[in-house]
């Protein structure tokens, strides 16, 4: 079995996470694998959502979206249309869930951070790019916050990160690319806390359903990667 | 560990399944789980979308609502608010990849089922009653199809149930009911095809992670419960 | 001249009313008029519309639905195209105003009361059917309230019903069902009090206009038809 | 009993009809009930809607506005708004079958008259104006397209013209404005030919219900006042 | 060169402008240029835009909107497809913006003024009629809103009108009818204050960009027309 | 008079245009003006709008977003408000015609170019920025179009490039950032061609109006920048 790019079955693409991309957000990073780029930002804000209003607690949630042409062919400008798509919906909702995984909601007091993630360029796997990057741009957000004493405690639990896994050609793979994406039988997306923690796992089968081995197989190869790409990240919240 | 309504871990809640339940639909089933019911209307339909014409496969959809008061305090009417919510769509695609997963797209010629899955009453676990109750009227509507000479073959491939775990004060446990899914840690949806390949497996934590010691026992668990419910599925069907 | 069921010109269907048919409604009531099923719940609110605040009075209102696969071959969902159809709209304002004549709305206070009216199958008049098992929803809610002591003194004027009226092959005959709504040159439907006060009256010739004879003869024919259905409601009731 | 305008009871306001107000539209006519002036242009189209190609018969539809300063306070525009409330789904649907009713559809070919009726100013009765005007737009319209070749045969069958009629004060009147309206207990609107057949006759009670007597004596006034508008429908015609 | 209507080059059609049009209206004009006539009716609410509260300001804004039929052919309906097109916005928004020119907003208090301007004929140049309307309507209500001592001082600070000019068959003409708009190479909009300041300046090229000289000379027309139509509202104000 | 940036009244901020950023889109620029950052994407589709069909001609059209933290403050996504805003539908039409002013559209044969112009991060200017750079992506969506003989013959006319021109405390300046534009009396954008052609002309005062004598230097003012913007386009086209 030969990967299209090359790539061993076990092996990210190159991850860049690059800090302080825009001006304005209080986190702003640009995440990439390989040829799928993200940019991800973290607004915090003064007002949360009205049912947690007055119950000393915070909120995080996520917005995604894809520019036009940041696939092969362009797709409609959801703002035009009017509506977001089912798959926009279910991906932010993904995020959001993920992110608060890692974070104290109680610590963060009555604000709400925003994660804003815009695909620039799609080449599979936007989704898992974009938690691991809203991660680091919801650390430099948290660091504002503490700057600012908007927040006296780190509400930072854990680090979070997001791969995905898939059967090509009958061999359980790590980090899809849009080739081997839209070839591949099953498709499964791990979200996973630093601690080893599970937050989410997805697994897909929209062609042949996968065997409990193979579950077990492409789990593993997910926790592997998750480990790399927390080692990733915090190596540039080092710097 | 007491469950509250007195059941053990494993323990199904009542699980009725009721054939021909209205009478324009090409395949009518009202699946109740306890005290969670839902409607499941499968309707054949000649067209098929865009995407697909020409290429001589079929395809099945899946559309889920919720009466406005299914639930103990009333909803908003997603008709009248002008939209459907992130909740509905992320479900209503799982019933449509779920159920796609159990026929042979090719052997339903050009034709389109779609699966209406509209709940009654809810008590937790809608979108796993639908799942089961829809796979029924699937099959009810494939039978529809083979007497009236539309397609020759039977197109389906393997029964489909879902079902949900949890994880309830510290213990892995089947089928929670509202009461255990407001207060659960973790829920994970199952599901899987009769000949136990694993089509759709959410976990998600949105309180503490769970470790993978915990999502093995879940998912034994999960295994488990499909196993009775494809054995209600196919007792109804025989009926 | 033959109806298609049998039935004799003044014959209404089989009517079952069906009391607590969903548990978390204060009032919940499925309706049939022989093939015809609507569930009506009513659900007690706190919260009144703006224009209401303050005035110490309360209201009633409707909202009115079909299953996508109620009716013969599946209708869009209204939720999906994001909007109601026009005829949702003008059949809910008009369950709306039928209930509200039944109700002194000063002693209700300052609550709401929505009926949501969600056709299960249809067979025509599922307008009068509607407002027929409302009404019954509507006190059994109405009880509850006084059972909580949400209010004093019982806001009932008078029980409401409705039935259609039509004009067949030339013959005026009650309580149209499909094959015959379908087919009439006139249909008009009749909303009347348990005192004989006429609350509603909607006579429409969408073919060949109608005499006042022919109008008379409808009028006597439903007022019967009402009277009928009162005294079921109140059986209903009285179980 | 003295109406606020001095009329009598079964005394009309000024009614003035005014053709080819608008240069554009193939029939277009400013009508004017005292106050209240509704603007209604007849446009023929070439295309059908789709549930009629192929069969050979025509089509007649309405829609309805109110500019948003027609009414003593300014009404949020519904264009803005993003859709048209339901009282003005209710009364286009009631204008488009009322026209519809005046015409033999079969003779109009494969063709579709719309009329806008657009109210100017607002002093109450705006969609029996609007019927009222819209049917001599719609004879001017057939004129065109009888002018234009485009029909061979007159498909009018009858003159429509529309009244509205009330309890005010426990008496009868013919024609409610707006102060009238807002405080009358019963609101009949009637819609009938110039042959006396009715069309659509929609009595409403939100107050007390009316009596069967009382619904006669309002049809006889009604009746009354139709009279007197199709001459002076038939009197802008001859002009 | 000949303009289709015969007029010269810098020769305005005629411009009548009706005041106190409609009754509901604190200022009601309807304005004709030629066969273009736009109803402008100016609402005086207490109420202010969020983002101004509390800073003792006002508020001028604009809406425009075109009666389906005012045009050749019959246009959809705005609020039938449940939003505004691209033009109607950016009309209203320069209709907004001229007027607020027109005005101190701090005398103006903390009230807002809507002008709606809604076309009831179109044959060119309807935004420039607009804003000459509009620009009456409000010094209508700004004198109601001072004869109701809801201002002591009159903050208006200059009358404000507008006019179209283009290059037709390479001549600059002023006040362009839709025979000679559809056919211009180039068309700009102008809009001035009585006292020469220019507050908006529209020039666009669909066709062949334009010269700095043929500007100039499109500009000099603009001026003097726009000279003529302040002299014609301020006849019109003194009547 | 000291700009805020420092910059001289007639000097252009750094300019930077970035060719092939993404690699999907047919031509691909980020274009920077300062700290204002445009990304601008080129598509080529086969498919032209409607009125268009037959007629042997093409089309360019564009749009237009900003990312929801691309500014000081997060604003709402448009794709979940579901609808664009009034100032976004205005500056994308204006970015349309402006591009469609550089290209013969009878040489572009049926097809369309779409240009998205997504605003990364935004610090005054972005509309004019956006119609520089997209007129470099749009070279590059043509010269593509040549190399896959889509076209035989370049249908560019005219490279066109916009800038803003302001009165910042009373001196006219050249290329306003953010802090200037929110406090300048006057804002003009200029679209001029190559060849000294004036594409688009928008001049506007929303507080006090400007002399024909500031509009004279600051169109002078304009034509100077764009002469230089040109010349950066070229030398990036000559890479």
């Amino acid at each position: 079995m030969q990967r299209p790019s090359g790539r061993k079955p076990e092996q990210l693409r190159d991850v860049r996470i690059t800090r302080h991309y825009t001006r304005h957000a209080e986190g702003s990073v640009l995440v990439e694998f390989g040829d799928t780029k993200v940019l991800c930002n973290a607004s915090v804000e003064a007002d949360i959502p009205r049912f947690l209003r007055g119950k000393g607690s915070g909120w995080i949630t996520a917005e995604y979206g894809m520019l036009p042409r940041s696939t092969g062919s362009r797709m409609g400008r959801e703002a035009a249309r009017g509506k977001q798509g089912g798959r926009t919906v279910e991906i932010q909702r993904l995020i959001g869930r993920s992110l608060r995984a890692a974070v104290d909601l109680k610590l963060l007091g009555e604000h709400q951070i925003t994660i804003d993630c815009d695909v620039i360029q799609a080449d599979g796997g936007t989704r898992t790019a974009s938690i691991t990057g809203a991660c680091v741009a919801l650390v430099d957000a948290l660091r504002y916050m503490q700057r600012e004493k908007m927040i006296d405690t780190d509400p930072l639990k854990n680090m979070v990160a997001a791969i995905s896994v898939g059967i090509y050609n009958g061999v359980p793979v790590l980090d899809l690319d849009y080739p081997e994406d839209s070839n591949a039988d099953t498709d499964m997306n791990l979200v996973m806390a630093e601690d080893g923690g599970m937050i989410e796992v997805q697994g897909t089968a929209e062609g042949a359903p996968f065997t409990e081995q193979q579950f077990a197989e492409m789990l593993a190869l997910g926790k592997a990667g998750i480990n790399e790409l927390i080692a990733l990240q915090k190596q540039a919240l080092a710097e």
